[in-house]
């Protein structure tokens, strides 16, 4: 048996400290204990004035146990907690966890205080959760190391909580208790000085009792760390994440945990490409989460979803989301149809969604007929309570026994009614909806869930590797590099780098008429500013006019001129690859000129990336008809750009010294594209 | 004392028949007889074959009882039903519902026999609600008139429901049962053959009880109507609105109420022109309906929103969510930072949000505080349950007592912990939410309610007319849509329309050069594909160019030709008036270009409108940047805009003969605006 890592010691401890352990009930430490009575593993209490605390007796010191707990839960001041971190390396414990606030997220003190924690930690080997989070449960071993009490009541389940909020992580715990589904584990991170979403995500995966994560982040410092491990783990599970900042909170943000947000668009981005479903509230991520816990699809591209509903009203709706979603909602197979067509009378609906009108005795039969079609991946039933006309937690199990694809009903109706339907199907081992939209929802999580690792399986199959470009000399010009572009086979027009009027002119005899003349300078960033770029040139004299605007322009470096092919019009794009701080190389596309830049109207990922996915890129811009035939004009050449994209990726991560690469425009014709221009900074 | 109206019968009536009693209880005409087992007026059973149904003496017909009844509901097949309602007619009731389907939403046979109930309705004035509807509660006079006795169980509340399906109505209904807030009266709409949203509204708006309006819609028939409908009640009483069709659902919709849906982007701008706030799913209109019912603010265009939490996690999430919706969360006052900063310590967030951390004693002062900030029109209090600090059932309502704002609270928790504490706030008549976003979604509704208040008030103050226009005599060519324009104060470039080569070259004399000239005729809609539009002419030689090209088109009009004096550079938008079958004049302002064009980057409004909803039009856009000095630009002219906009609805609603105006290009400056080019059909 591999020894238990610190990390393990922490989560799934076999003994418990409370440093701080108090019997005044308002304190957090009272409310620690309390919290611990149901714990089969040693607890002990740490207070240096206490007698007992709940009964236990009170010891003054971590050196004075008789042994070395596993985990330490520090409820005392942030100015004490250096102190008593060091007393608990010094004692060999496993890791602790501080519930305490006032550090990096309180301003300048605290935050020392914070980089003191995080240095110790680093130079033992000794874990912490936190500081600023209210802990955590670990159901498995019925442990609750949480200043609220009432978290010992969360009912054991299949989704583990992880978040960086503790409130969050208590708020969606409780969520999933209320519907009924509970938790394996819930984990706040809080400030993360050491311990990150990454690690609790490695430890939860590992649970057997998980079946499912939900996940809360707010910034991310070890983006890339955190991208490599939900890509590996939600291939074993699935993951749901909910992350804020769609509008700019960052100063509260900063306040809460003591990190920056980042762009959303990245963070959002990075989280499904590494095959998260991403949802935008605490109540969607405890009711993803919940569905995926009780039935996760195979790896499918686009999953069908059978539609079943007793109300048309409701039916609508959930199409309408479904298709909002992306998610295939497909026709359904003749022989379906067929079979459908003999169980309902005339009047009612009878394609996908299958509208019933009020449920008769064939209802679980047109479940079953839905079910079984080839086209379905898995099926939902809406109904209304009508138990004179239906008994879903009688009928429905039988049915499910008979298919493989997931079932999943939503009803509504008084509480006291649906209830019973509801449990009764919940511990029949179906997921349950408490309305129309609640179970379109919990299918498209199903449905993007599975579309998501479809997509991964396709990574290793398909991905490109570019031959290795050699950089151009720092700092490149727009020739150097253009040749690197070439290098990478993302094709630049035909060109002359030169140095003087007649090199130009002897360039303009060999290319194609009409040239562009461009100053060629490193040094100036924004060339067509400054007048540094003349089109149209097609003879001698409309040359030399046009490099005596070029020579208006003050340089320091040695004047030199690009000389390049026209390119024939055809629609721009912006394709550029970054380095972030937090997520390593990432590359961006949008469509050109300011009016798209105003709407902002770009795709993010992360380097490197397969050919599948930067497709996947073009697909999300919201004017991707103009790529695909737009009113009667030919399609373009999208493998071409998602090849331009993948390379810029590929390029990045290749040459760590690269900070920037930026094609603006890229034009993409029918056939090919062409960088008109390019900015690299090395 | 006013007659009472057949709807009112109808829906408030003091007796009731159900045509179709059944003695079966898997019947409907069952299922109605016990629903309305604790109605206090008369009722009846109809049944000629039935001695008794549930206890009451069965009649044979309608004309064998002792009186007229006020309402009858029809529990027959859909072929009964037009003699049942001939009978009911001839009998003097007041008005009737039909449960069953098979009209036509179910194909042309079943819309023969719907067009023969709505003659029948419209000769004789008696009100039929549905068919194919599940009927309808007025919890007033205790009534459930409906085949799902259930909804008898659902309480007496301040929320009317207006659905046009049947199955939302009572989604919605249970919703609001089960989140404790119940309902006045809830009516499913159906097929609406003779009774439409707008005839519920007028009364539910009518009823004392009720106190916010949760309306759900599909396809809308009337919208005109309808429109100055909410317009009106909205006023008096907040209404929510939920219609789907967001993605193409068409077809089911069609079969469910025989409908058809229009454009998603028409009946959700016009619902929201009217007054409504807007919602996509169930639980959010029954959510939102709740939280108007319990507390409307003043009308004010920009309400300020003050969010305290103890949870910052949760903190942030509600601030993204409210920041999204664009609701205003304003900078607390000084005076309240300070009163704030002495009742918290400093490590928490003290501006807006105020994070409080755990809540301490300090708690409900520091709500009070914000809620007596000049800035804040009301406040969202969000808390974990942690009854051993705060108990907000206790706290909070001595805080409202002493303020005049609304004061919102959400918590989470365990189930049987939170539901005591929510109970009791909400018959202090609190709104409670559980969970952050269901929170920040109430305020949001309540802020865009008094948001839409605002606006709608100026409207009279401001609404701009514009002078008659003269009519083009139809066909109208570019020349004369331009003149029309110009009477309308929309100014297009000088101009002159020309019969002949010598008349051209005249006009080019007299304009300031380059001009474009311009095939001119009425016929051709296209003239840029056909080459009928050359720019940038200088001199005689140029133009007589142009003129052979122009003459190369085939025409069976006159040739004449447009010389015009090109327009300077500029931002492109598309204006443009159409003339909806439902909802009228509709004005529709986007971006021009392709790219915008195929970004689908419009604002649609109902005309007439005011300056003000015209500029909230360009607000709308994702692209307005583009206009508020993108840049370093200049800002652009957005009065001008916006005049244009008012004047183009204003003329469509003059002018019922004219069928579309459309500008596209209208050119943008920083000062006016120039019509390129016009079409307008009569």
């Amino acid at each position: 048996m591999a020894p238990r890592t610190n990390l393990e010691r922490l989560l799934a401890p076999k003994s418990v400290a409370v440093v701080g352990a108090s019997a005044a009930p308002e304190k957090a430490g009272y409310q620690a204990m309390l919290a611990l009575e149901s714990f089969a593993g040693e607890v002990f209490a740490i207070n240096p004035k206490a007698g007992a605390v709940l009964g236990r007796k009170a010891f003054p010191s971590l050196r004075a146990l008789p042994q070395p707990v596993d985990l330490v839960i520090f409820a005392i001041p942030a100015a004490a907690c250096v102190a008593a971190l060091r007393e608990a390396i010094d004692c060999r414990c496993g890791g602790g966890l501080i519930v305490s606030g006032g550090f990096s997220e309180a301003g300048a003190e605290g935050a020392l205080l914070e980089a003191e924690l995080g240095r110790a930690c680093r130079d033992s080997g000794f874990r912490l959760l936190g500081p600023n989070t209210a802990g955590f449960v670990n159901k498995e071993i019925s442990l609750t190391a949480s200043f609220l009490p009432s978290a010992e009541r969360i009912p054991s389940g299949r989704v583990a909580v992880v978040a960086q909020s503790a409130g969050i992580n208590l708020t969606v715990s409780f969520l999933l208790a209320n519907a009924g589904y509970g938790v394996s584990c819930a984990v706040g991170l809080g400030n993360s000085v050491d311990i990150s979403a990454s690690d609790v995500l490695e430890f939860v995966a590992g649970q057997d009792a998980t079946k499912a994560i939900a996940l809360h982040l707010e910034g991310i410092r070890d983006g890339r760390r955190l991208y490599e491990t939900i890509r590996r783990i939600a291939k074993v599970k699935p993951i749901v994440a909910f992350t804020v900042g769609q509008t700019d909170v960052g100063d509260f943000a900063r306040s809460h945990t003591g990190n920056l947000l980042g762009p959303y668009a990245l963070r959002s981005s990075a989280l499904e490409q590494a095959g998260a479903v991403l949802v935008d509230s605490t109540q969607d991520l405890a009711l993803a989460a919940a569905a995926l816990s009780v039935a996760r699809l195979p790896a499918k591209l686009h999953p069908g979803i059978g539609v079943i509903t007793a109300q048309a009203g409701a039916g609508l709706s959930m199409l309408d989301l479904l298709k909002a979603r992306g998610v295939t909602v497909p026709s359904l197979a003749s022989s379906t149809l067929e079979s459908v067509a003999r169980k309902l009378p005339p009047m009612t609906y009878q394609q996908n969604p299958v509208d019933t009108g009020r449920p008769g005795p064939s209802f679980p039969e047109i479940v079953s007929a839905v079910a079984q079609d080839d086209n379905i991946d898995a099926v939902i039933v809406y109904a209304l309570s009508e138990p004179a006309a239906l008994r879903p937690e009688t009928s429905l199990p039988a049915v499910q026994r008979a298919v493989t694809k997931p079932i999943l009903f939503g009803t509504m109706g008084l509480r006291e009614e649906i209830g019973e339907t509801l449990g009764a199907l919940r511990s029949e081992g179906f997921f349950v909806a408490r309305s129309p939209e609640e179970l379109a929802k919990a299918a498209s999580a199903l449905a993007l869930d599975a579309s998501r690792q479809a997509r991964l399986s396709q990574s290793q199959a398909t991905a490109l590797r570019v031959s290795s470009a050699s950089l151009p000399e720092a700092p490149a010009d727009e020739h150097s590099a253009k040749q690197t572009l070439e290098s990478l086979g993302i094709a630049a027009p035909r060109r002359v780098a030169c140095g003087s009027h007649e090199a130009a002119h002897q360039a303009l005899r060999e290319l194609q008429k009409p040239v562009v003349a461009k100053i060629l300078a490193a040094e100036i960033e924004h060339k067509t500013e400054l007048g540094g770029v003349r089109l149209n040139i097609r003879d001698s004299a409309e040359l030399e006019a046009a490099l005596a605007h070029l020579d208006a322009i003050p340089l320091t470096s040695p004047r030199r001129y690009l000389i390049e092919e026209m390119a024939p019009a055809g629609l721009e794009l912006i394709v550029s690859g970054t380095r972030d701080a937090s997520f390593g190389p990432v590359v961006v596309v949008g469509l050109g000129g300011i009016l798209a830049e105003a709407l902002r109207d770009t795709a993010t990922r992360l380097a490197p990336l397969t050919l599948a996915e930067a497709e996947g890129m073009l697909d999300q811009l919201r004017g991707k008809a103009l790529l695909d035939g737009w009113r009667g004009s030919p399609k373009l050449d999208r493998d071409a750009v998602a090849r331009c994209i993948v390379a810029l990726g590929d390029f990045l991560c290749q040459q760590p010294r690269v900070r920037e690469v930026e094609i603006n425009p890229l034009r993409v014709y029918p056939s090919g594209v062409l960088a008109l221009d390019a900015l690299m900074s090395v």
